[in-house]
């Protein structure tokens, strides 16, 4: 089971977001989780709190509500995933908490926890794509109401969570350990380490870079919903899965003296890779 | 399944509700929906959306959050169902999205669809309270901040969810329909009766008024939690389930011309029982 809180003001705009966005979103938000541990999709469940005017619609254009019901279904439509239940709530701000449940085979789910040094470190996909759209569509924001369906590649308003990916990885037991890349690679990455007592050296020249992201946003940007995994150096694991590439970005390390450190090794050098990404309720502003 | 959203402004208010309070109300408005079907309560999941400097804690104050928790694991703690997970975001206003799952033998749960003509109507425990203790505290709310932990009778700050009634209910096989009381008699009754295409007629004499209540608060009050439910007038239900009267409150009438009516009797003749209770997203102010 797995639960997501997309709230208006924090994780979309009503200004910006085109509902169908919204929707998508906050459904792929939970499929990437269910993506991260293997899990085949089951059932979502819906919790809306709306201002009462997002569910009016006015003469024969349809209500806010309407269009991101279209958004999310569109996308549950594709993972097969039945929308089973829900609630629904007069609140002063748009929020939505997507609920979604999983199934995988006792003992089998990927965890965030088993990255042994020596491993490699993967990623799905590419990275920062969503970041360097959002900075796109921010810096015109009329463009936003432009796309209003999933396009070729529209990473931040309609990402695809990488479920057939994370159920392959399972099915076929390379991965040593996997979570989604939801903050951003820094942060994830360092969340990763924690849980499996390790380091981690990321290659900078390595990543693969989503369309128009410079290597900050790769690193920070977070949203992306690709998955992050490590595989034993032994293992074969092919260039693409279910027609997603998968890019080696580095390798794990032993955490010395107990601190499970993450660098980025530059042509100049390591640096510390600290996390930048989206952390709540961190000391940062 | 059950998801119930708690929204600051709309279902409690920061500067009211004891956190304790809040915790514990949004925790019992999923147990009462596994109530209302008779299950048994196995986990909960929470997706928490707050400000930032609800997570803070002054000197030696804990936090707003701390003791949100507190007020909710208090009562998880008493009908023993794990809280597994769930999500943290910063939020413009508190959000408490609460997911339960609970268990049923397959084709057992209790509906709200069951009901026949001729079927008694009843309530556990008494019905209003939660609208007069929140009236009486709305007249001074410094009164608010000194309940911090379930009291002797405290249907609003704490409400006890009937999950064992339910239950019990479930297992003897008594109830031909049940539902949870959220949102008023009134309202919730024509649910019921909509649900089981029948009429219903209440006994407003025969209602058990809680402390304080008035017969207003009794009919659309809402928020007492209490298990409505109905049965065959042969069967043999007794005064008291585990402790919580048992009262009968009128009965089911056939739907006449498919109207699905609900009708309050006083000694000076019926009239109709028009749902006045929360509706949400109702045409009505």
């Amino acid at each position: 089971m797995t639960t997501d809180l997309s709230i208006e003001g924090r994780h979309f705009r009503l200004d910006w977001h085109p509902p169908e966005s919204v929707g998508h979103r906050t459904l792929a938000r939970g499929l990437s989780d269910l993506a991260a541990m293997g899990a085949k999709p089951v059932a979502a469940f819906l919790s809306l709190g709306l201002p009462r005017e997002l569910t009016i619609s006015a003469n024969s254009t349809r209500s806010w509500v309407d269009r991101f019901l279209n958004g999310l279904l569109a996308l549950a439509a594709e993972h097969r995933v039945p929308l089973a239940g829900g609630d629904l709530a007069e609140s002063p701000v748009a929020v939505a908490d997507i609920v979604l449940t999983g199934s995988v085979p006792q003992g089998k789910a990927l965890l965030r926890s088993g990255a042994k040094p020596g491993d490699c470190i993967y990623v799905t996909g590419s990275l920062g794509g969503a970041a360097a759209e959002l900075a796109a569509l921010g810096a015109s924001p009329a463009s936003f109401a432009k796309s209003t369906s999933p396009g070729a590649a529209s990473p931040h308003l309609f990402p695809q969570p990488r479920v057939a990916q994370g159920v392959w990885l399972r099915k076929h037991g390379l991965a040593s350990a996997a979570m989604d890349l939801s903050d951003g690679l820094s942060t994830d990455l360092a969340h990763l380490c924690k849980e499996s007592h390790v380091a981690a050296e990321v290659m900078a020249s390595a990543l693969p870079l989503g369309s128009g992201a410079t290597l900050a946003m790769a690193l920070h940007g977070g949203e992306d919903y690709e998955l992050l995994f490590t595989a034993p150096a032994s293992a074969k694991l092919p260039r693409s899965i279910k027609g997603v590439p998968i890019t080696s970005i580095g390798r794990i390390l032993p955490a010395k003296a107990g601190r499970e450190k993450v660098s980025l090794r530059m042509e100049t050098g390591a640096q510390p890779l600290d996390p930048q990404g989206w952390e709540h309720f961190s000391a940062r502003k």
